[in-house]
């Protein structure tokens, strides 16, 4: 079912690589709610993914950009108001990757350069992307702008390494462009703690699996997936939410408020259970 | 514009009192967007309101009921059903009121059955609505429940008294039933933390005003008003929000996120200025 | 090891049943620290525990007095003041019951009597103790306050129950009495949010052993334990916190910090092997 | 009055530039309180500051390095340990730098190797510290670990600039490391959320004589300043906090829990007095 939500509102969309993306679920739900708007990603990812085939699918023009890329950045948004004619309303940023976790090293004893390039990557490129927007005055006034974040920014989780530290910068961006943006073009900007998800970067994380069963037991409504999220982010896109800024939004069944579940004690106490080996 | 959001959702929406009322703009929405529900207020409210006003505008019967007395809302809820022939999808919660404010108590010397009354209207009376539809099965699965709060239940804000403690209970109310209601029934129960609000209790705040105008300045996107509130409610009545539970959501034009702005910090500078008296 | 950090301060100290109380190992902790106190607890509690004998060690008048009889009060805070010959300068409240959990009532089917008298025993006590102490001018500036709580106020754990509003309230109450106090007084109001206690209390908390287990694996340092949390309560009284006032800080090797650590995980991960029944 | 709280403990102390520094503060009072410790700071400082100065009158060895470069470091642990003939008990980390203020580069139009450089500086510098410490496993069982933090990390102040995305790394990776080095070895790592202090580097901040003077008049118990941090970095130091860990600290009078003093909106109220240009 489809409201129109998103009827006549342009935007950009970061992050689709394939069909497990939540950025492939916004630009699905985007579409059907009558949004127009353009998909980015970087070139190696737009090789190597579907993004091609969502484009047609959605009728949406697809530009490749390095996202820590200024010039990339300049270039994807003026091509992206030439297409449109115009002003745009809303961007997904749906970035993130940590060259640490990729290549195994651990928290206590990871590259630096790798570390600030997880930063650059995965938050600063919020940043770049804010930026560019700004100075190019690309979005319209009550404009809405979303990255994804995960909790890890709050509470430590193992393995997840200097992702963690990234997504604290990405929330700590969201707000100070928040305020910066907002008082002088009115645009908002948030982001989104989603549960962890199965998507071809969370596949990546260390011991996902076991991770998912637990916070999927904690989480009264358990773990919100990809498409619930793409329809949280469109009410976020929508006119409903527009004093809503500079907030991180938690979209996780309840996992963020729950010290212990029933059902995730229960599970738990299983493993003390005499079993012969 | 109307999205039909609501369309065949049925709800209870307390504390409607005159048109300045939040819950006044969310009935006047939920309409817009296809809800059915019934009005409720204390029979007090509904002889010094316009309740009835808004019920025949929105079709809607209104339901007088104490919210603190379990009976009245066993009522108000058997009623609703009988009305809808079946169980409902969404409740506004928005009541408040502290006996010690409206004395003029101060915090440190305040009255303690006052201070219950308090507790028992603004907080406990919401447990009471959940406790009532939880034991007559009165919420579909996936329904929704919002209480309205304050951002005095983390940060001190001087008059607002025993409110603050209410408003504390009721935000963990909304976690501890969430956790309950969510893992037996998928429903969810979030609390609103809405910017100071010119509503008719809203005005019995000492120093409303000056407040209201410093957290203008200090929010980057402006106070949020009773409307905008509305919106953000019907999107959280809405099927796009699911998967948010247990959660405390800031709608407050990004104050809540705020130390410093300039203008707040621009206008508190004049007050050093050198006038003759 | 003893280091005089409160030599010459005056307390008062609240709920110190038998040796495994929190308040207990205060009490004898402070004393080692150069402080003398009054200790006071219900006429119940002073019949079936310990706390005379603990005078005794400690050199402590004890005073009865129920906590949330404002007369009581009086009458402890002037025999304190009596004692000392002037003013005290610290106070810990460890005070705190549900008659929904002793009567095995769930959160969702409670009896609101008892609701309120949680509220009353376990945060208005709190209230009702400063206000006392504000009226008789009792606490020296500068002087601190601590009462002790527990995660549940942020996040749910099953079977804690009413007690989770409570320690919402016991919260608020804090840093509400906090800025007044505060402002005229210059009195601090903290709260510890200690990890969970194998007190006599702790013991009545459903799934306590599961629990302290569960905590134990997440916290890096482990769960603090009442002397652990004694130490802490030390530095609060002392002059070198003077700053400090109307925070929640946290007590728990870690475990608020954390989102799922190695430990837990792996112990979590055993559930799931196979085993015949 | 010394209490010997640090009797026998040795420690680094990083960032003491002259006596307005709180490292200084902190360096005077754990001397008093029987520590010995190294004070380090960049070649650069050690040139313009006092910091030998310090290091005569707390019989302080000082060693340069600048903690953005490992092997700096390793030299400086290294010889840390040679001086003490063993590990370390405590380090305090006070450093932070950010060009793009400096340039008087806004938020919306910094440069992003200034970016790059902020972070490196004021937050990668104490990853760079744990992990030659870890490396070295220069730290004993139960040591503990301070960064000096500000509210910026969670709440916009205009002109802080990308020092609050730097602040917000930091506490990031206080509470992931601090799992890390927690879990293996018992060390404690934390931050303080210092209220705003007039340092040399405070001094830098746009508008911060307006600033403080308006979180005086917000904070129940006024600003905290460099000795008062002094006094609570020792009690982070000692033994009587072993269970307190990956926290972040506010030490601000109250400031963080506040939404609205009267003492504030008063001195605002009249900003809007009328008075002849």
């Amino acid at each position: 079912m489809a409201y129109n939500l998103l009827k006549g509102k342009k935007g950009i969309i970061f992050g689709a690589l394939n069909d497990k993306s939540i950025a492939w679920k916004v630009a699905e739900l985007a579409y059907e709610e009558g949004a127009e708007f353009v998909l980015s990603n970087t070139p190696v990812a737009l090789r190597m993914g579907d993004t091609n085939e969502l484009g047609k699918k959605c009728n949406a023009e697809v530009i490749g950009a390095d996202a820590t890329n200024v010039e990339d950045l300049e270039n994807l948004v003026n091509k992206t108001m030439e297409i449109f004619g115009g002003k745009i309303d809303f961007i997904l940023h749906s970035i993130g990757m940590s060259p640490n976790v990729r290549k195994g090293l651990p928290y206590d004893a990871l590259d630096y350069n790798n570390y600030l390039k997880t930063i650059d990557i995965s938050a600063l490129s919020f940043h770049k992307v804010l930026l560019v927007c700004r100075k190019l005055d690309a979005i319209n006034e009550w404009g809405s702008v979303v990255a994804l974040s995960y909790i890890a920014a709050q509470r430590v989780l193992y393995g997840y390494n200097d992702m963690a530290d990234a997504k604290a910068v990405l929330e700590s961006i969201a707000r100070s462009f928040g305020y910066m943006y907002g008082t002088e073009k009115k645009i908002r900007i948030n982001t989104i703690s989603q549960s962890p998800t199965m998507t071809t970067a969370g596949s990546g994380v260390k011991g996902i699996d076991s991770l998912i069963d637990f916070t999927e037991r904690m989480s009264p409504l358990g773990n919100a997936d990809a498409e619930d999220c793409a329809n949280y982010c469109i009410t976020l896109f929508s006119d409903l939410t527009k004093k809503v800024t500079m907030q991180n939004l938690y979209h996780d069944g309840g996992f963020s408020s729950m010290g212990m579940s029933l059902r995730a004690m229960t599970q738990y106490d299983k493993s003390f259970k005499d079993c012969p080996d």
